[in-house]
């Protein structure tokens, strides 16, 4: 018992987010938490995939000729070589992409999005749109969205840095 | 190639979300995405165990007596009675937490903050402070800081709303 009111004092001494920033982050992990919950089951229900690989899907779709090399993709998802590849064998399985040579003289395999791909996209385009807008911006003023894209764009931009030795997700 | 078309020209109409809250909606993805994959890996070098792990650890540590039962742990928690449950077990064989029968005439287990549950907890704590502090508060002005605890509550307010049938990850 003497080591457990060690330890919880310890805790309490090395608190170094405000109890204001600790209440905030709280309600960060929440909410994060539930949106991600919600928007998931919606695209599990209506085209039976997760969040991580309709991103994908849209990112192949906004991309020139709809293909992307893994660094890329990788990169724009915001995951790692190892997430990705997983989740691109899935979806290679499931017709919703190929996989392609680079033209010769080029390196890596392209991951190209299929006819089945789009048809998946289009058919979830409408909840997608739906759940996001319901579960986030209805509630939301239009200074608070606006707020809220500021804020997103300084922790994106924040994370992820060019500098030397980032530990990025698509690095590794 | 007619599908194509056809299939890209309906998801441009089926755009019910503005082109400004796209673009918000897509910071909001790679910053949490970015941003949750820092606070995992440091979590998983310091105390090697991922976030959402330590999030139950943190639920029990500030819960009288440091134990709950699964249903409120996963409430608390926001997510799904399986992956709890998961969780638990993992948590259990490392001996960070330990199972507990109720008292006579209450229902269901508790789940219990091990001595060794608390040590890992206070280890990681200063590495989760400052990586929070760093990748997040520390880049946002006062006003932003504040501005992001409102959002966020709302979210949370609205997506675990008490009306009957709501589909919480914890009912699950």
């Amino acid at each position: 018992m003497e080591d457990t009111r060690t330890a919880r004092s310890s805790i309490a001494k090395l608190r170094w987010l405000t109890d204001e920033q600790q209440r905030i982050w709280r309600f960060y992990v929440h909410a994060t938490t539930l949106l991600e919950d919600r928007v998931d089951r919606q695209l599990q229900r209506s085209v039976n995939m997760p969040h991580s690989y309709y991103r994908l899907l849209v990112t192949l779709a906004e991309s020139p000729h709809q293909r992307l090399q893994m660094t890329e993709l990788a990169m724009q998802a915001k995951i790692t070589r190892p997430r990705l590849s997983h989740a691109v064998a899935r979806l290679e399985k499931n017709d919703l992409v190929r996989r392609e040579e680079a033209p010769s003289g080029k390196r890596g395999k392209y991951t190209v999005l299929t006819e089945q791909g789009l048809e998946a996209l289009t058919r979830a385009a409408p909840t997608y749109a739906t759940v996001v807008q319901h579960a986030l911006f209805d509630r939301l003023t239009p200074q608070q969205q606006e707020f809220l894209g500021v804020i997103m764009q300084i922790v994106t931009d924040g994370l992820q840095t060019n500098r030397a030795g980032a530990d990025l997700p698509w690095l590794r």
